[in-house]
């Protein structure tokens, strides 16, 4: 490690360094919770990245072409809000002071919306890795499609820093083996090597060797051998900035704590308060006055340079922009459509005709049709499957394959990697420019979840297309058959799950989808399914109210049936049965309980009047949750239990979903009202 | 690739391999579902392994000593079921025709429980591949225990067959660079590197070094260059079982669909029949009658050697197991009653006393005490956390780290890996002799979901350890706070889940996780709580019937207020504030839904009586599939979005768990009933 006191790179580095340092542990002590160890550590990284290295404007944190930084250990977040604070970004003295407080600009960990510069919400580990992943690949997607050999308007980079969690998470794996075969040269992580995690020394679990593993991903792997050496980590930067082939790994050894005598390099000052004392201790070895929140003059007036930096970056960009609309006025038309996320005038023109197909066709492949027919007139839109398109109809026929040398295509191959595609999609929409969609089995959300989850959390306008919906898969088996897959994605917050029951209610959820902005997830049979008839079986645009009459009675209904997907047609056939039973059954059609809790409670009220007890959800996924439309009195035809490996309408009969198990249930639920 | 007419390792070895090609194609052919070309290309592996290296016996597959064999890509199922047949196992020529028919014993994945030799339940990429790694885990800690220097008893080998797929899943990094760690010497892994997954060739997503990779991770590397060649096939198994210090992970270069002339290297054969004539050609090829499910007499026989070879080698094991059960009688008692899950005597003697700690203490701390009761009497429980054991409490204060050179540890560091976590944890219950038990942030439950499915589907005695169970987390932010994964556990089928109220219901809580043969979780506070008080709030022991009253009124009671976990304390609270109030409400502890399901239906009519239907739920989750007990007439407390980074008990007040709140809505419901 540099000698503090013997520093020959200057003073005024060492200076700043040690007041992120002391900004970052003063915050953590005064919230009284918080991770000092990580921040200390990574300030020189930080403080060399930011000054020398990043273009970025604080004043202007959404400037289109900055480069990007994710923080991926969110815990170190002090780390974050001490660089914007000390950079000069819109967040005060205050708001550090105001650290993991109810209301605070400065979360426990960094949030996406929340706070100025926070590029995405990161704290579960592995997250931000590959949303950088996402974000560097929208990078090179916008640049191939719009940069000019006059005239380069996207060139920006995109950092990422990681700890050692980061690196022992399975979805880091998943997205560095694509970041290297996409060859991404403008990505960048710079890995915290501290050789602490919670439970101690990574001796005890982590004894791999990272830089061997990211060469055989085919990144460039470069060593900072004293995490502490500004020289060093300019150089190495300078390194990841001269890389043209792959991205670069920069390893720099640090010491978790660095600076506090007692506890640096130990695993108790990851993730609590130094103490007071301790705190006292650190300060005085590094150098710094004894007074929390203290910030130098002088390192106050370097950092803020970053100001005049950025806006002459900027300026210099808004130039070439300028340029640019001058020379290719309808690109840069189209640039700031895509960056707004605006819809081309007409762009779902082409959905009404496919509304009228004749069936019966599975919606999954009604979906494929629907993606190819807006995507040739939404060119922003851009996406792929976890190595299932074939099955889940995700290939935009109009485009090629986004590949290292071919990053204008539009089709991802994300490889089985389906939690690396989530984070992935969610970092490409973080980044702006670009929609996108990802496709796998429905079963397989289990293994995106975590990515799902953030994307919630964190509003992003994703859309997930989730085929293979129940256990009419079939012979695949329980393993590939969903069953509880709808109640947990339901079960998340800010989350739209949408199940349509043909091709043309498929049409009108990917209508909406790509209206929304917050995450929806389609999800899609493998079977084929008869098209409902407009007119006859109401208007599938009322799917924007989550739910509609898809047949209805003369007089006051006896019984209302709810079915959602596929259950849509045996419920109807039901129906129609029921009726020479002397039963008047409404069928409701419910591809989305998000939308109907919106739909105005006159709406909610008409389609399921509180009057008409005599109730029955009928789906092909575990009952959680459906007593909230059924009632007291009503029943469900749901999942009990797993499928089984047998054709897929076998395993729905033995499951209950036949015609006459709904009239059975019907006339029960009708006798006991 | 080997000329196959000029093969001059001798005729019966490439009969035999084609045989089990046939077999396969026609299983998938007859199905018309299902993926010939994976086993097509690995029978050669299959072959030679289950006749010349693999320790088993058909007969028993049940042996202990046994290898195990894994097929983590599930969907090559017909080549497990082909050597099953053919080795002799308890699988007809009618099973394998029955291939993915309802009932039949030849499901469309391999599903554990359901065909002989199925050691594990596989299909999910990647699953099958750290199970493997938690059954070598096994193993080595069963070996580390039990073997003498003088007899050895528990010495067998892992094996565990991978195709691309697995490589590229996240959760296959995760428990390699573990199982590297770990130097898990008896486990091989045969990697299926024919270089095609579904969308295509493997160029287009995952053109990473695998074997360098593997190098970092510590394995010890072999490449087949010639798939086909048993002799090199066997070289390499040698060479595996001759490494002493670090798993072998053998890169066997096959072709998908070996043999058949239009198919063989394409991505078509993966997933769908090859079509008759195509079977014909591939027949011809493979020098094979074009009879369907045909077994030449001879291939047969040489198989079936297995079976003796089986016999002989279990004989000479159980002489082995008779020497140590002479000479070492108590430890021989203690290794069959671990295989067996036997309890000891008095296993639980210790839990009464704890059940009297006066509190406030976190349930997360109580069932750390609980924990080290309990393993002190039940020496086959071993487990860890995904680096928080400080957090989870999770350590076993008793015994040291599990470690290369100390696998009788019982402490496992998993590292922040928390899905192979989950998948080991599986595996080394699958292996039986041991209980598993691992620990993580509850809300990073979803990190481990697919993993804890499959425990689910095959109803595996695993106990999850989730700590930090709701908003009350606090400081740390929306990031770490659950709020819809108790309905998200709650819907998986097979799963129980269990949130104590206290130091109480936390003892009773891991008493009957104990006894379960199904996987349940401990869904624990991080916050300190309350103790009940035995009498005054009924009898903590009744939580193994979900539901138990709490709190009475002396009449009839107006409602019935019910809670779960930490929220119970409020609710008491509020019920005493209520009678001042005049609305007499029982209070409900309900710490585990399925558990009350399964309850006698006299007993959930007494806690719940159908008479009072004012009634409200609190739970600091999502209200999803609460309506279940609160009725048309109830109402829930519970959570509508995230949370957000303040003080815990500040979250909790503005999400409305206050007593004021409950005192609030109960009086509102009482009014409306």
């Amino acid at each position: 490690m540099t000698n503090q006191t013997a520093d020959t790179t200057g003073n005024i580095d060492e200076r700043c360094i040690n007041t992120i340092r002391t900004l970052s542990i003063d915050g953590v002590q005064k919230a009284n919770s918080g991770h000092p160890g990580a921040p200390m550590g990574l300030a020189p990284a930080a403080y060399v990245l930011w000054t020398r290295a990043m273009q970025h404007n604080p004043e202007n944190p959404d400037w289109f072409n900055r480069d990007r930084f994710v923080l991926s250990g969110g815990h170190a977040s002090m780390l974050i809000y001490s660089m914007l604070h000390l950079t000069g970004y819109d967040l005060s003295l205050d708001d550090l002071k105001n650290f993991r407080q109810a209301g605070s600009k400065t979360p426990g960990h960094p949030e996406y919306g929340h706070t100025p510069g926070v590029e995405t919400t990161t704290g579960p580990l592995g997250q931000g890795f590959a949303n950088a992943v996402g974000m560097a690949m929208a990078e090179r997607h916008l640049a191939a499609v719009y940069n000019k050999p006059d005239c380069e308007v996207i060139d920006h980079y995109t950092y990422v820093m990681c700890g050692d969690g980061d690196m022992m998470e399975g979805i880091t794996a998943e997205a560095a083996s694509l970041a290297g075969h996409l060859a991404l040269s403008r990505l960048t992580c710079i890995y915290d090597d501290n050789q602490i995690s919670i439970e101690g020394s990574t001796d005890i679990a982590f004894t791999e060797d990272v830089g061997q593993r990211f060469s055989a991903y085919k990144w460039h792997v470069v060593k900072v051998a004293d995490g502490n050496d500004p020289e060093a980590i300019h150089k190495a930067l300078n390194a990841a900035r001269a890389e043209k082939e792959r991205p670069t790994l920069i390893m720099l050894r640090t010491q978790i704590a660095y600076g506090s005598p007692n506890k640096q390099g130990t695993a108790d000052a990851h993730g609590a308060p130094l103490g007071e004392e301790e705190i006292r201790l650190t300060k005085k070895y590094l150098g710094m006055p004894d007074k929390p929140f203290y910030i130098p003059e002088e390192a106050l007036a370097h950092m803020r340079a970053c100001v005049e930096a950025g806006k002459s970056a900027e300026a210099e960009w808004v130039s070439r922009l300028s340029a640019f609309e001058e020379k290719y006025p309808e690109e840069a038309e189209r640039l700031k459509g895509a960056i707004n996320r605006a819809l081309p005038q007409g762009w779902d023109a082409d959905l009404d005709d496919l509304r009228r197909i004749e069936g019966p066709v599975a919606t999954r492949a009604a979906s494929g049709k629907v993606l190819n027919a807006i995507a040739a007139n939404v060119s922003a839109l851009i996406g792929g499957s976890a190595d299932l398109a074939p099955s889940n109809k995700t290939y935009i026929d109009a485009s090629h394959d986004f590949q290292k040398g071919a990053y204008d295509g539009r089709n991802i191959h994300f490889g089985v990697r389906e939690h690396a595609m989530g984070s992935i999609m969610s970092g490409m929409v973080l980044h702006k420019g670009v929609r996108s969609y990802g496709g796998t089995f429905f079963v397989f959300t289990d293994y995106l979840r975590p990515a799902i989850r953030l994307a919630c959390l964190m509003k992003l306008p994703v859309i997930y297309v989730f085929t293979h919906d129940s256990i009419a898969v079939g012979e695949d088996g329980p393993t590939h058959q969903p069953v509880e897959h709808l109640a947990a994605l339901r079960s998340i917050p800010g989350m739209t799950v949408i199940r349509p029951a043909d091709m043309s209610e498929t049409v009108e959820a990917w209508r909406l989808a790509m209206q929304m902005e917050t995450p929806v997830a389609l999800i899609l049979s493998r079977q084929k399914l008869p098209v409902l008839k407009e007119g006859t079986h109401g208007n599938p645009a009322d799917l924007a109210q989550g739910a509609y009459i898809v047949a209805d009675t003369d007089g006051i209904p006896d019984m209302v049936l709810i079915a959602t997907g596929a259950e849509v047609h045996i419920t109807l056939e039901a129906a129609e049965k029921l009726k020479s039973e002397g039963v008047a059954a409404r069928v409701v059609s419910m591809p989305s309980w998000e939308l109907f809790e919106a739909a105005p409670r006159e709406y909610r009220d008409r389609i399921l009047p509180s009057g008409i007890t005599a109730r029955i959800a009928v789906e092909a996924g575990s009952d959680m949750g459906w007593q909230r439309y059924t009632g007291q009195n009503g029943l469900t035809i749901t999942m009990t239990g797993y499928g089984a490996s047998a054709p897929g309408g076998t395993n729905m009969e033995q499951n209950g979903f036949t015609v006459d198990n709904i009239v059975k249930t019907a006339l029960k639920v009708t006798k006991v009202s």
